[in-house]
């Protein structure tokens, strides 16, 4: 079936339209008309060849809402008509250790991308959301609460589903004070879901004005990370860190904040960070930590959290025709806090 | 009662005799003739500033073996000729939620360390085991068991504890395969302690010749952490990592080393590491953690572990005159893998 997407051809050029052939469909296979597909900077760094060469042409997405058009005979999950996501997993080996205890994407063989990964099934290379429909086997299908805000959910897929893991993982709780660090696509997720989870929820910025938007997210507590005061007042006081910030950076200062024996997981910064002072692990006990987005399981759990506490993110809509300038103004942390594509426009492409 | 010691008088002369006067017996005191003081790098640090201005003349010492020779009235744990021994703490608030934990290294207000410590409760500056006696409180005196070569039990108090602690905080079993990074003081208790845990043991190491000896110490294996191939193969498999290393180093090449969701604990380096990738904590859940000595109740089960198993350090005895001769053998690493100093030979100082 033939489908209309965006795709990148080259690490420079901007993205352009570009016509693909989707697989037919399998037995366990879903074929879903994609309605809304959020915009990651996962996406502009594989486009752009930041981690590597990719496969090109590259048609980037992997925060897609959609609806069920057609399943294949073994589909007992869903019926043509659901309201589902597809994240940023596609299919994983489904007999290792971490498949079995339904963290995918930890598999041992490694899972398949929604996009630029070699699809070790069926052949080729596959490829995301910038388009009008998709084919996921059934076990890699979310299903999306129809009370919630479709187009706001998409972003939940990917930057909701890595903060709401780690939240999850390292058991933050009611009473907990939670730090975010950083406020983008994630960290607005990230506060969101700390105070639905009944946190204390402190944002930790640079910026005075995103400390004022965090408030208005639901942040108890503004900790501007550049005074020395400030910090010095929350030395040891927090139960978890939750870092998303994107870039390299000093963890040190984030570290002294935490208590004795907590966490900080980084969500953010695949790169190398500036250096760490040991004492500030050993005299406390404290643990720095990562996270990588989340597995099939705890993403429904928490699209059903979405749906029973009306979360979903902020975002922008954009018509598919501006991706390019979206890209530019991401790189320049202009959007609050996700554009997500209106799919719709893929018509006029 | 006045006590002959060793002492440092400034940051670069060596240390000499020094009497001092130990403290009256209060009602929770013990009185211990000290037979035996293993020499610890801190020691070296904290007689040279390295840590900061000390409080001179500092008399260092904190792995103390002694035999109690007389105990205030209310003391009830311990009787005259009771062989004990003496850590890193000799006081603590005991009334924060680490001191109620038993995890008093953690004290919230701050323990009173063997020297170089003020004593918040009894005024002055504590002053350390290079000494004839040493007066302390009950509570923080440890029974060392007397199957055990008494000497060699020394280090266990500092060297043993440091290691033992994070061994069983995280939990290290039967089956475990776990890596112990550098062979000292520290690193030689920790493939003793994880031996006879059960683990599968492996001495990571730069040195061929420190791996042949680790293998005498229970090692099952070596990991020659130059060897890019030998990384590669053990990449992924370890289920706990000890890091010994007691300077700036790069932890990358180790993290890559630890399974899914586990951890490495750093307990040498208190100081700023290399620059750390955090995609290699981020792409598998990975966890870099710090632990400082340990608490007394865990001191106590170790050295009861240590007199079941027949546990102690491996040392090299020295007199008291031989002080400074044995901190520049220490600098070059030149100890396998304590000097323990026989207290004897203070009498003729």
């Amino acid at each position: 079936m033939s489908t209309k997407t965006y795709a990148a051809f080259n690490e420079t050029d901007p993205l352009v339209p570009h016509t693909i052939e989707r697989r037919h469909l399998h037995a366990k296979d879903v074929f879903i008309d994609i309605e809304y597909c959020g915009v990651c900077h996962s996406d502009i760094h594989t486009a752009k060849g930041d981690w590597g060469k990719p496969s090109y042409p590259v048609v980037p997405g992997h925060e897609i809402i959609g609806r069920v058009r057609e399943v294949g005979p073994e589909v007992t999950k869903y019926k043509v008509g659901d309201l589902v996501g597809v994240g940023c997993m596609v299919e994983s080996c489904q007999h290792c250790s971490p498949c079995d205890d339904g963290i995918e994407q930890y598999c041992e063989n490694g899972f398949t991308g929604t996009y630029n990964s070699k699809n070790s099934k069926y052949g080729g290379v596959t490829y995301g959301g910038y388009a009008e429909h998709i084919v996921v086997e059934e076990d890699f299908v979310l299903t999306v609460p129809e009370n919630i805000d479709a187009k706001a959910a998409a972003p939940l897929l990917c930057a909701g589903i890595t903060t709401w893991s780690p939240l999850r993982h390292w058991n933050v709780k009611s009473g907990d004070k939670v730090g975010i660090i950083g406020l983008g696509g994630l960290g607005h997720m990230g506060v969101k879901f700390a105070k639905a989870m009944g946190a204390h929820v402190v944002m930790i910025t640079t910026s005075e004005a995103k400390g004022e938007d965090a408030k208005k997210l639901g942040a108890d507590e503004v900790l501007i990370s550049k005074d020395v005061e400030q910090l010095k007042a929350h030395a040891n006081s927090f139960d978890f860190l939750l870092n998303t910030i994107p870039v390299k950076h000093d963890v040190n200062p984030y570290l002294n904040l935490l208590k004795l024996d907590k966490t900080m997981c980084m969500v953010g910064a695949v790169e190398p960070l500036d250096p760490m002072h040991g004492g500030l692990l050993i005299m406390k006990r404290r643990n720095l930590a990562g996270s990588l987005i989340g597995g099939i399981k705890e993403t429904q759990e928490m699209l059903d959290f979405c749906g029973e506490h009306n979360i979903v993110s902020d975002v922008e809509m954009i018509d598919i025709q501006n991706i390019n300038e979206a890209y530019e103004r991401m790189i320049k942390s202009d959007v609050k806090y996700r554009f997500v594509i209106d799919i719709k426009s893929l018509k006029n492409a």
